[in-house]
């Protein structure tokens, strides 16, 4: 079942039956070597998640390490629930963006597209984005991408981004108060809080949007935003996330804000969990009420209750909740078909 | 599940959730006819073979025969396999190459691509095939080959062809010695070595290359060599076969050698079944790492455990094998969300 978060259910519907291309947004912030501030991957190798589990959605396997990123209560990573998608109602093709990574994925044959695009620094201090050209990087790329399925399912990999979206948001004047999501299910308020003191402090008086996204936001953020733009309602495009997606959005809103430009958005829309959904410590649909254009926003009712198995059970109490594209891949799954009792048992497989 | 041979999981990965053309090549040539050389059909009318499978894959039924093909001991044609995936999972569409059957399929609205091919002589007596001409064919039709679909799979139909492939590999001098399988089990030594003993001595010292496949070959090992050389790794191209398809690798790669030439293999792999790559009687890996070329060889690991129909378990016990590309077909079934449960059930179905 899909459900909606706001808008209406016909867009999602429309789709049915239809064969997307999922595109992963792959890219490293070193906010994430704040200590504690992410258990999105292994601990000293937090920056090897979005290179793990790019391989792991492509192949079934992971190359750049022994194991499959794993949190330190053992949660594993939702590349096994888009993985496990794949297997059962297969995307039209995957995708990879680049969009700086410290570590390329070993692979051969899937689509890597590249853009020169180096990892960010840490938003604590300042993080050093080139923010204008990473913008139109996705405009550009936005505007030349031609689909060879029916619509784009934009997922992403990119560990500590609640924190840099949550940043960013504050930074274009939104108000956010415990509106974004955390890979935890208990947020680390000192650490996350300490963090965004530190990052907001290098705003300042005189600084446009690209100076604002420069300090306090993430590639993927910055691209994602110009790749919308650039796309221009042209193809069906899900935006497979959580809070981090719908800080995409609230980039796009300020944007057409301050060039006084108008988008249609009716091909536009944003998929996430229900683990998202319905978390008591964040709230996607506040932030989605920012924004000034109408959009279609669902979430994949979906949970781990018919699994036994407990590391999936840290889903349910609140643990990883989003990633991956999972939300999205969850909701193509069921537009194609599958049914909770065949993702479970797939997921299940991987962790035998 | 599909493993590698050789080579690495990537490509074959890459074509997940894609559609494909299978393409079913067929052939006739009268070494089937020397007595007990292939149970690849009813006895007597072992020519029907090629004609009754692309009817049967096509539309489910056998209009050139009562009945479908079945070997003396009752293994039922692989077609059953293909057709069964084509039935949960259909191919974009279904090509028959026509490279000299005795008998037309009687089928309509199916593309049949015709060559103006004749069956071929028995190796035993020279078997007399226009090489240089049935290749050109070959090369022609690759270069204008516009394909609908994402990739093509390659199967084939031609009885008696192990024996014509591992007679071409030992005349282009290829070490070969029983990596070579056969549709039964228990290979009719006596009557191949007979057999092969008859042909190899059509041979003379100054036979070039064409010499040799016009003596020792078949039209497909012909043909399909040149699709491949013509075909020159613009579409992803699936060999679905066994070590007649390895032999026809073995075909391009000497035709390389002796030009001078380079080919990418990069878009080019060979798929089989479980009961050809772990066939204690042949051994396919090892025609595979002859070839001077990288090449990714595949295994789609499915067998009739499942089932308990005797029919089908002798399948397991090493009957029949492979043809019709089924195990390339099996292949396409998983790369679109099939299971060995689902594909069981349906080919279960035909026998009822």
């Amino acid at each position: 079942m899909i459900k909606p978060i706001i808008g209406s259910i016909d867009f999602i519907e429309s789709l049915r039956g239809k064969k997307a291309t999922f595109m992963l947004a792959l890219s490293n912030t070193k906010t994430a070597n704040i200590e504690g501030i992410t258990q999105a991957g292994i601990p000293g190798m937090i920056h090897l998640t979005p290179t793990l589990d790019s391989e792991f959605l492509c192949i079934g396997e992971v190359r750049s390490l022994e194991n499959i990123a794993e949190t330190p209560k053992g949660v594993p990573t939702p590349a096994l629930i888009t993985r496990g998608v794949h297997l059962l109602a297969p995307f039209g093709r995957i995708e990879l963006l680049d969009l700086g990574l410290e570590v390329k994925p070993r692979l051969n044959y899937f689509k890597l597209h590249s853009f020169d695009i180096e990892p960010s620094q840490s938003i604590a201090k300042g993080a050093d984005i080139d923010a204008e050209a990473i913008f139109q990087k996705g405009v550009k790329f936005g505007q030349n991408y031609r689909c060879q399925d029916e619509y784009i399912i934009l997922g992403e990999s990119v560990p500590s981004g609640t924190t840099t979206a949550m940043a960013t948001a504050i930074g274009l004047n939104y108000k956010v108060d415990n509106a974004f999501s955390s890979s935890f299910k208990d947020i680390p308020h000192d650490i996350r809080q300490k963090t965004l003191k530190l990052a907001l402090s290098n705003l300042e008086e005189r600084d446009d949007i690209f100076d604002v996204l420069s300090k306090l936001s993430d590639n993927m953020l910055i691209f994602n935003a110009g790749f919308i733009l650039g796309l221009n309602n042209r193809v069906p495009l899900i935006l497979a996330g959580g809070t981090q997606m719908a800080c995409v959005l609230l980039i796009v809103n300020r944007m057409l804000q301050l060039m006084g430009g108008t988008m249609s958005t009716s091909n536009l829309a944003l998929c996430t969990t229900k683990w998202v959904a319905k978390d008591e410590n964040s709230n996607i649909k506040a932030l989605l009420e920012l924004l000034k254009f109408p959009i279609n926003a669902y979430y994949s009712d979906f949970d781990f209750t018919l699994s036994s198995h407990s590391a999936l059970s840290l889903y349910d109490q609140g643990e990883a909740k989003e990633g991956v594209g999972a939300g999205g891949a969850l909701m193509y799954g069921f537009l194609n078909g599958l049914t909770k009792e065949k993702i479970t048992q797939k997921v299940e497989f991987f962790l035998k």
